[in-house]
């Protein structure tokens, strides 16, 4: 078991090996973390390794130069150099949230960028500020539109934060597929089925094999099959794809780069790199702040008082199940799996610091 | 057979009857009828009956004073003074549009408001001054939340319109639920049942049963189980239930006014009517406007040249299937279902206008 500071302290040193400066390895460590503390370990520790190899490959540059390259009152378009994916993002929605002080909203999106690790993290640095904060990300082509066997799209996650007043923040934060590609992986590895409505073979025909991406299946949209609204769930990562790659000039589509190293670059390019889209609104650009956070409040608790369904034992807000996962985990300390504490050990050694196997020595129940 | 003229004229006039101004009768009529040429019928001349019956019922208002209640730069809340929906948000979306125009995006949050017609209407408002087009609206409690068997949300739908070059826009406009609740009534009048994954019991159970609702059942969110991501088509019903309630002060949720007159008014209020939020988005606070729509080509023909399943002919785009019934339906004329006749012969004669029960006696194909 590990503690929030150990994994901390080793993530942001193994950025500093590799040359980050320390305000941007910082900052990556943080995200690393967030994901684990909010219960999504497929975003964190295990993902170390993605980036190390894309750092040992050249394919990441760890002394980006950032720039706003087009900017209105409102809006900005921000060039990521080819950054870690946390650094452009985290620059990308302070200036987002430096545009709404001045112009009630503001709206950025950033090219040249790479996998940024969970969405959640920039929608909810706004909650501070008194704003709703949004985040989306194009990402590796995985997915097929409705009625299609391409793979076009990536899981492209939207993620909306809103602030309330005694109540914790609404936080939604969630892939436009059915489930995350990470759940697949785990089932392949256990050698378990999956359920139908996640995945479709090369031909289009639904599929239960969590491996069928390997054998030129895809994933399908929300919504699942066209009766049930996959049409609308293309919409959505569509829409994603657009805001974030469009707008700012990054690839789109099936061109988004493989965030693995494993994966060969692209032949052909429709952009710079990865893109993502960053929103943020004041409160009080609509109501007076205190006012709206009141009525998220009474929004929270009406939906929490939502009846459950036989069998269910509460109705629960976006944000909920990660915050409370939180809780847990800074309490219990964060368990990695022995594959990831073997790359991890592997990655140390090559950058000279040290990872224990054996867990944090200094780990206590607090 | 009608004609689109002939239908439009008889639209105005039904709301000069009702005592609208002129351009207010003008706007309505124009968002009835394109809901019809679009396919949407569910949205179309069927409804206008429930305005009617609204006005009757002294629970509309005809002679709004539409107001800006509180702005930024970038954005405002607008009062709807309880007018017909689509005066208020055909007002609150040219407000979007205005801002849009000196802070490079305007997002206009209206309350007070009532039933608008179709979403994307006002999104594509936006197309012409070479911006993207957003809105969402909240709508009558008929949705359960994720594991829930409370009637929390409308069918709450997203438009969003974005201009290409040569291509068609792309437009999404879509409920955050797997089918509108219009298909329902269909089936249930034909006796049908329906495919499961749309509604659940007042357990919470799947049911196939049309008539549900009627029995304390409830429609499902996008996604449908939770297994397949129903909670995040939660998540999406309750992003546009906060950005068109919290934002500016409508009824947000279970407390959204009915938008027909056989329901009674609620109770609980939680604000002032239905609420809607609208964005417009300059394409050239973030790219010049021709290298955008060069690019949102480039998005287009990618993406429809994505290859079919098995079984299927073509990969659509957003937007295809409601510029392809236009262009269908402005040849062949609206066909009107003998109920819907009905209806307007009846509300003209009360309201001393006349309506042809055997369609437009000037129809010819053009």
């Amino acid at each position: 078991m590990y503690n929030y500071k150990y994994l901390f302290d080793f993530t942001k040193n193994a950025f500093l090996r590799m040359g980050c400066r320390e305000d941007h390895a910082d900052t990556i460590a943080d995200v690393f973390l967030a994901a684990e503390l909010r219960g999504h370990a497929s975003h964190g520790m295990l993902r170390l390794k993605d980036y190390y190899e894309l750092w040992k490959a050249g394919r990441i540059n760890v002394s980006p130069d950032i720039r706003v390259v087009h900017e209105s009152p409102s809006t900005a378009v921000v060039d990521g150099d080819n950054a870690v994916g946390m650094v452009a993002a985290r620059r990308s929605m302070e200036l987002a949230i430096m545009k709404a002080e001045k112009a009630g909203t503001g709206w950025v999106a950033t090219r040249n960028s790479n996998h940024f690790g969970i969405a959640g993290y920039y929608a909810m640095m706004a909650l501070n500020h008194d704003m709703i904060g949004i985040c989306l990300t194009n990402a590796n082509p995985l997915v097929a539109p409705a009625l299609s066997i391409s793979r076009m799209m990536g899981t492209n996650p939207i993620a909306v934060a809103v602030p309330a007043l005694h109540q914790p923040p609404f936080v939604a934060d969630f892939a436009t597929t059915p489930i995350a590609r990470g759940k697949l992986a785990v089932a392949e590895k256990k050698g378990e089925k999956v359920a139908y409505g996640f995945v479709q073979d090369r031909t289009g025909k639904p599929s239960d094999d969590p491996a069928i991406l390997k054998a030129g299946g895809s994933m399908v949209t929300l919504g699942g099959d066209r009766l049930h609204g996959s049409h609308k769930g293309y919409c959505l990562s569509a829409i994603v794809d657009i805001f974030s790659a469009v707008f700012s000039g990054a690839n789109f589509g099936p061109f988004v780069p493989p965030s693995v190293a494993y994966l060969p670059v692209l032949d052909k390019k429709t952009g710079d790199g990865t893109g993502h889209f960053f929103g943020a609104m004041r409160l009080d650009s609509f109501q007076p702040a205190e006012e709206f956070k009141a009525k998220m409040d009474e929004w929270i608790t009406t939906f929490r008082s939502s009846l459950p369904a036989e069998g269910e034992e509460r109705v629960l807000i976006p944000g909920d199940p990660e915050r409370e996962a939180e809780e847990r985990i800074r309490r219990e300390g964060i368990k990695l799996v022995p594959a990831v504490i073997d790359d991890l050990v592997k990655i140390a050694d090559e950058l000279g610091i040290e990872f224990s196997r054996e867990g944090d020595p200094s780990f206590v129940i607090p």
